[in-house]
Parts: C-alpha cells; structure tokens; sequence
C-alpha cells in the first residue's frame, strides 16, 4: 500500500523531529549500557513530587468524590478545581469569574493547540519572540499560519522591537492576531520582562489592536522575591489570553493546566474540546482541586524554589570551571533553564549527536527559532541530579573546548 | 474590542451547538428546582464504577510507581498500559506491536481529531455511515473535508451501498480517503454489522485503495455472544485504524483510549500529539494498566452487561406501554442505545425544547446525519436509574401522543 497519498498537507510533513531522533538514539545508547545525562527538557525533579499528598487525597476520596472521579465530566473543568485555581490566581494579581471565564486544559500545550484552531487560518500573522518556546511553534505551525519575531534581551521581550513588526505587518495591509509571549523567566532565555515593558506591550496591544497569548509556566518559580503582575492582571480589555500549568510546580503527569480569557473566547474554546478530548481525566482534576484547598501548592512551589536554586548553583559553579571561557550564559533568577550563547563558529545542532555519543544530551538553540540560528543551547537543570549537573557539565564542557 | 475579526474560519463557526443549548436550559431548570431525567448522553451507570478497584490500586503503589504517575510521560502512551492493551485485544481478534503499532488516546475522541489532522485537507472525501456518530462528524468537520454518506440497515454498513459511493466519488477523479465505521452496535443504530459484510468492506477498501478508520466503543458490551471480530483482525495491508475506548466499559472520567495502526500512521500521530496534549495523564493510565493486569476489566465487562440487558429491558417494556403504535425501534443486543423512528409528521429536533419543559431529554436523530432529517431520536439507557426509565419514557410517550 501506498501510504503518502493519505495524509493531509499536515500529516505528511510529520516526520520525527531532530529531537525525536535524539531520543531514539540514546535509548538505544541506553540499551547498550551506556549513561546518557539529559540536560533537556524541562522534567520535574525526581526526588520532590507531592506523592504522599496525593496519595493521600484519593485515599481520603469517598465513594460519591470517586462517582465523580470516574465519570464524563463537563469540557471546561471540573467546577471546584476552576474555583480553587481562581481563589489562587487572585493571589497573584489576577482576576476571573471560574464559571465563565476559566477553563482546565491539558498542560498548557492544548491552550496553545485551541488558540491555534480558533484564531489562526493559513497565512494569519502572528509574533512570537525571538527566541520562544518550542513547541508553541509547533502547535501553531498547525494552522500555517505566518509567524513572524521580535528581539528579546535579558528583561524580555523589547516593545520597541514588537511595535515595529506590527508596524511592519500593518503596512502590509495585514492584521496581527496575537502576540505569544512568557514573560516570566521566559523559555528559553530565562529573562524576566519588567513592569514597564508589561504595561507598554500592553498599551501596544489596546493601540494596535491585537490579542497577547500570555504563557506563564514558570513565573511562580520565582527564586527572589514573588512574579511581577502577569500581563492578564493589567489587561482591561479583555485582550490576554492567560495559560499556566502544574507541570513545573505540581506535576507533569498528571497533566493540569489552565486558560483564562474573557467569556467569548473560553465559549469557543470549549466548543472546540468537545470535539478533541471532550475532557480532562477527572481523577488528575480531582487531585488538583484537593492539592489547592489543602495549600499543598504553595508549599510545593516553596520547596521546589530551594531545590531549584541549589541546582543552578551548582550547573552555574561547574560552567565555571568545564566550559571553555568563550561561551558566555545567565544566571536565572527562576524557572528551569540556563541559555548558552557559542561563538559563531560552533554549530550546536550538529554537535548534538556527538554529545550523546559522550553521554549528555541539550536541546540546541535553533528549535527556539523560526530564522536559522545555530550557536545556542539550551540546557536545564531541574530534572538532572547533583551528581549528574556536574558529570554532564564536564563531559559538554570538554566537547566543546574541543570546538574552539 | 471587536473580537471577530480575530477568529479563524473554524473558530468564528463555533456556536453552542443544539446539544449545548439543550444542556444550558435544563441547566437552569434544575436550578429552579425541577427535575431533568437525561435519555441522552452515553454515560455509564452511577452505581457501577470500579471504584473500589482503583481506589486499591493508588493504595497500592509504590513511591517509584507514583514518581512515574507525577512525571512527564510518553506521547504514545504509558508503555505497561500498551502492553497489558495488546495482550487483551489479542484475546478479542486483533494482534499488535505495543512498541509500534498501539498509542493510548484521550477516549476515542482523540483519535477521532487525529484522524482528522494526519489525513484530511479541505474537501477531501470520507465516507460515513448514514446516521453516523455525532462527535466523530465534529471532529472530522474541523478539516472541512467533503464528507459522504453510506446507507446502513439492521445489519450495518450496507457493503453495496458503500461500493456505490465509493464508485460516484472515483468517478468524480477524487479519492475517498478513509471510511469511518462503528461496526459493532452502532452508534445511533446500535445495528451490528455481519462477518460477510465485514469480509466485504475489507475486499473493497482492497479493490478501491481506501483506509478504513474502526471506531468501537461498544462492541465489547454484547448481550448475546462474544463480539464478531473486528475489522482490524480481518485486514491483511494495514488499511484499518482501530480505536476503542474504556469509557463504555470501565469509566469515561478516566479518559482513556487507544489507537491500533500500522507503525508509519501511529508514528504520525505521536508526532502530532507532542505538539497537542504531550500525553495523557499518568495516573489514569497506570491504574488501567493494573486493571488489566488484575483481571477487573473482564470482571466488570461482565458486571456491566448484566445491569444494561436489565435497563435495556426495562426501557423496551415501558416503550411498549406509553409510546405511540405509529413509533418503530429496535431491540439492541450490545451498546448504549435505542433508535426510534417516528412518522415524517414529527419534527424531533424542534419537539426537544418541550420535552425537556416536561422533565426528559433525548437526542434528536439530526445530529447524526449530514444531510438534513427530524424524524428519529436517539434515547440512552446505561446511566439513567430504572425508576427514570419509566418515569422519562412516559413523560416522552405522552409528548409523542399528542404529536400523532
């Protein structure tokens, strides 16, 4: 059979991607024995998931809580878990009504998938930062649409930047449909954006007429005083669309995540789940909802800041000493992420392969780009353990003094 | 803010559906107090959940186990649940590679909507049955593929009428790229499609180069005998794309599916899921797994047959007592459902709106069809009490009186 004539434009295209190809090839390392240390995504830290609690919780759960647990439940959420997260989320600087204006999703990757199918059509513009996160890439690659970028530095992305592209755009006779951003220790640079240029992209946005897709996983890892006001709690016009997660403070396997927007927009985002996934799994939504009411969140978030801020000191202390004195990287003050810059002439994408092969794994910048780039890397430092921070720093840091 | 102008063409066509408005209108009834018994949605029955089970199997993990619950997973899904997965449908006719050819789906729904992605563009043909399952119209609706009907009677999908569709799209120069079929008590009809016609599909998607998308979520739930085998078991060139679901037979909360295909498409797939939902969640999908392991899937398949014959039963008899001689309908011998056909005179769909002001809801007939129709209505008796069987079908049948 003949398969190629079956896919859509989309499905053919769907290859496994360079990251894809790095993981088959260091299971298969694996399989032959030998360590790799992945300083790659953005896992949790082994040691430090809420087990006992929520072990607890299903433990306590009653016969009417599991009647719930096990049966369809509503697109938008189960309701108590909406009504915790909006008590919580006024505790950080914004404010929904849970019924209308919330909805749960899984992780915040299927936040990215609706506002892909109900904002975008092919050639539709959109700005993203430069570099973003890559899989919002990929998710909004689903509809075609034209993405274009603005210039982040260390405080983020830069207005003056961003009002050009849309400036840029407009005279074009075309319309920019949303602006995705993390402002909070942002992925993969880790910069924090500060008050001043949160509410000038916002005046940007009111001005120009354009949506924000506010992405905030990381903002409550906050390791030196709390998150600045997400862009959501300065917006008035019903401009920013807010998604957050539980993969980086709670869990990732339990796949918690959330939209906030106005009324309209969560209307059609949840139209559109009905005919996707209909729900999240309720036992995971009931677990979340419990974890909020008992305050489990916050401790976990506090817990997580120390264990954070020990292992970027130490990735930090053995950069130090293991990289080759050319490359040059930040010191986070949140999230999960360090970001190298290499010289020129050190193509990080190709020196991927011979990486694992030495045993430690990065994802290369140029996946956080839509323009080609190749002197960057990506390397984390919250899922790896002590032991392997330095080891896998070593080895990186060997390979790539090689290179200069 | 003008909002429209921001949606995409599929965004801006999201409205509450019928079924939405229905559900908002005995929403706010039951608010005043009244009582609403739902003939509608395929629910499972309140009193049979496994709960007790599951509630063992979080009880029973261990710290390791709920690390790999509360961490990132895989996209094709949790690999014990894959396994235990292949091992069980080998013993219902079909054998796969749980490595290659088997991902776990968020329910079937999901499989549905990557169907969707991986290989329809728009105006792209498929075929489906003609009535056909509502969220699968949905879920395909979202490619504006050209969607075809083929006729079924009490035995299915009629082969001879597919063949003839299959013949006027060929002769139009097009391709009908996949034909999606619930052979086994469908989903409005709960008809159950015979092993010669099942033989026969398979032949023409041979013959006419098509793939064939199996949806079964009930087949599993027979009354009488063990299902037929699955057209999946039958093909002999990877055509077939299986999916079935444990939101029949075990727990729709839970949020568990999967997807049966040759290693290319399930390759595809995953990739398109990495950049949708990552992965379902974990502890859903580790207490599947034990539930499997543990035999429980079996025992409550049994246990569920049992307490739907009887509601079945209890339905039809309370039909036979206050429905209208002018109405027709089936005596299901697997699934969910009963499908009642009325005289040409009765508008289904518009009568709804009445019926659910006397206290009971159904589904109308329409929304299973692409082509417009009023007369048949889909009723539910899984999740109803026996007492609101009796008490819905009276209400209904009173209502269905007075329209003759």
């Amino acid at each position: 059979m003949d398969t190629e004539k079956f896919y859509s434009k989309l499905g053919a295209g769907y290859q496994p991607g360079v990251l894809t190809t790095v993981v088959l090839a260091a299971e298969e390392l694996k399989r032959q024995g030998k360590k790799i240390i992945g300083l790659t995504g953005g896992m949790y830290d082994e040691e430090s998931f809420p087990w006992r609690e929520v072990k607890e919780i299903f433990d306590e759960a009653t016969e009417a809580d599991w009647r719930v647990m096990l049966q369809y439940g509503g697109t938008r959420g189960y309701q108590p878990l909406r009504e915790e997260l909006a008590k919580w989320m006024k505790g950080h600087g914004i404010t929904v009504d849970p019924f209308k204006e919330l909805m749960i999703t899984t992780g915040s990757q299927e936040a990215l998938d609706l506002m892909a199918r109900i904002f975008l059509d092919k050639d539709d513009v959109i700005i993203v930062g430069s570099p973003t996160y890559l899989s919002a890439l990929t998710a909004f690659q689903t509809s075609s649409p034209d993405i274009r970028e603005a210039k982040l530095d260390k405080d983020g992305m830069i207005p003056e930047e961003l009002e050009k592209v849309v400036k840029q755009v407009q005279s074009e006779g075309k319309m920019v449909k949303f602006v995705y951003i993390i402002p909070s220790f942002q992925n993969p640079m880790s910069s924090m954006l500060t008050m001043e240029r949160r509410k000038k992209i916002i005046e940007l946005a009111n001005k120009y007429d354009f949506l924000i897709l506010e992405d905030n996983p990381y903002g409550y890892i906050s390791f030196e005083g709390p998150m600045p006001t997400p862009l959501k709690g300065l917006d008035t016009e019903g401009r920013v669309i807010y998604t957050s997660t539980f993969s980086k403070i709670v869990s990732p396997g339990m796949r918690i995540g959330w939209l906030a927007a106005n009324p309209e927009f969560i209307m059609k985002m949840a139209e559109a789940k009905s005919s996707t996934i209909i729900s999240n799994a309720l036992p995971s939504q009931y677990a979340a909802a419990k974890l909020f009411e008992r305050g489990d969140v916050d401790k976990q978030i506090e817990k997580m800041k120390k264990v954070y801020i020990k292992k970027r000191d130490v990735m930090l202390e053995a950069m130090d000493t293991y990289f080759p004195k050319e490359a040059k990287w930040n010191s986070p003050k949140g999230g999960l992420f360090l970001w190298v810059e290499l010289p020129e002439s050190v193509n990080a994408t190709e020196l991927l392969m011979e990486a694992v092969k030495r045993g430690v794994a990065y994802i290369p910048g140029s996946n956080f780009y839509t323009t080609p780039t190749h002197n960057h890397i990506r390397l984390n430092y919250s899922h790896p353990s002590i032991d392997d921070i330095v080891e896998g720093i070593k080895i990186l840091g060997g390979l790539l003094k090689e290179q200069m």
